[in-house]
């Protein structure tokens, strides 16, 4: 293995056992010696890659959207729908997005700048919205950066909800409810009539993704 | 002040102390001394009424939406935007709403059924859902129970979008936002042309509610 490619591998099981700690036990209990002992590398490696507790935190939050690439698509509201149900798929499939997406939601992490997934969530949406706005496909009175973000504390709420309520086990149900309920006061009918938003439909889309070789496999550590 | 009265107010002064110390500490780091010590009240009352930190945070999350009760009135979606406008105002200016929602969502707090105020909210949705539906206010494909739960899933990310963002500071318009993305897909438009559902509709109906003495003045800690 090149010395470059081992650095990367390192870096990756370093963040699984971050993910991993911080998902049982919350950022602040959370002990870096706990993140030493479950990733089984060097202190000198992990202080490498993470000089801080904080460092380990940001890396994880920053992880949870970064495999969620879809394909272009013709339909730029299909793209925003595959996004999110995508997104949901992975949070029930994925340790790695499950850290993140409670880290982001922790309450108790004081000193942690939170606010990073929701602003770059944000801006994935209104990418999204912006070029479906440019191709005809919202209604005249969307204002994008408003309807981005009520999607974006919208899917935070669902998820939780889901999670609090049944570990998740519903949450594609949700997310489709969820996204029935939004896009009806951002795109137009026409849009609507031709799109796909079942609950199945991030299964789908991580399938596709997988076949086509634009995306890393799914990791369960 | 007779011996009912008394027990009431040390019920309120230590559900008060739990809020406080869970909402700066979450339910795991919480400590009972703690809540005694900033309670100010005697060991034997605080067990008298709360045998455990379960009981105690239970109290804070039962707490939260009892105060939320809005007058009856003729159209049932603007009911319900006021039950939801008032939650919003009060969750800004009542530590013990905060608390009860930080709880909800204190994803550490293993062994703590975080499932009630969802539940509960979801229940006062949908009956007011259930009341518009049988008023005609309601569009003919919705079903209560998923539009209960979704609008209760997105307030809970919305406004923890608003926490993470700005400690709260714009969650009256995020709130409002919310609501006129969810509503078209619920209610007939021609009942939408009238409602108000402003960013200053919670502080409207706090202020209402008071003066007509239906409802207890907000306690701020």
């Amino acid at each position: 293995m090149a010395k470059q490619d081992r650095a990367i591998r390192t870096r990756r099981v370093i963040l699984s056992a971050a993910a991993q700690v911080f998902e049982q036990r919350g950022f602040q209990a959370a002990t870096i010696s706990e993140i030493l002992k479950t990733a089984g590398v060097t202190k000198g490696a992990l202080y490498f890659h993470f000089p801080s507790k904080e460092d380990l935190a940001q890396g994880v939050l920053y992880e949870q959207d970064q495999q969620d690439v879809v394909q272009d698509q013709a339909c730029k509201v299909q793209q925003l729908i595959d996004t999110v149900m995508l997104h949901a798929y992975r949070l029930q499939t994925d340790p790695m997005v499950r850290a993140g997406v409670r880290l982001s939601l922790d309450q108790q992490a004081h000193g942690l700048d939170r606010s990073g997934p929701f602003v770059r969530w944000s801006q994935i949406v209104r990418r999204l919205l912006s070029e479906a706005q440019e191709q005809g496909e919202l209604l005249p009175q969307v204002v994008v950066t408003e309807s981005a973000d009520v999607t974006v504390g919208a899917f935070a709420g669902v998820q939780a909800m889901s999670q609090a309520m049944c570990e998740h086990n519903d949450l594609l149900v949700r997310v489709s409810a969820m996204l029935r309920h939004l896009l009806p006061s951002m795109a137009h009918p026409s849009v609507l009539t031709s799109v796909e938003l079942g609950a199945d439909r991030g299964e789908v889309v991580a399938r596709m993704a997988a076949e086509s070789g634009a995306q890393q496999p799914v990791e369960v550590s």
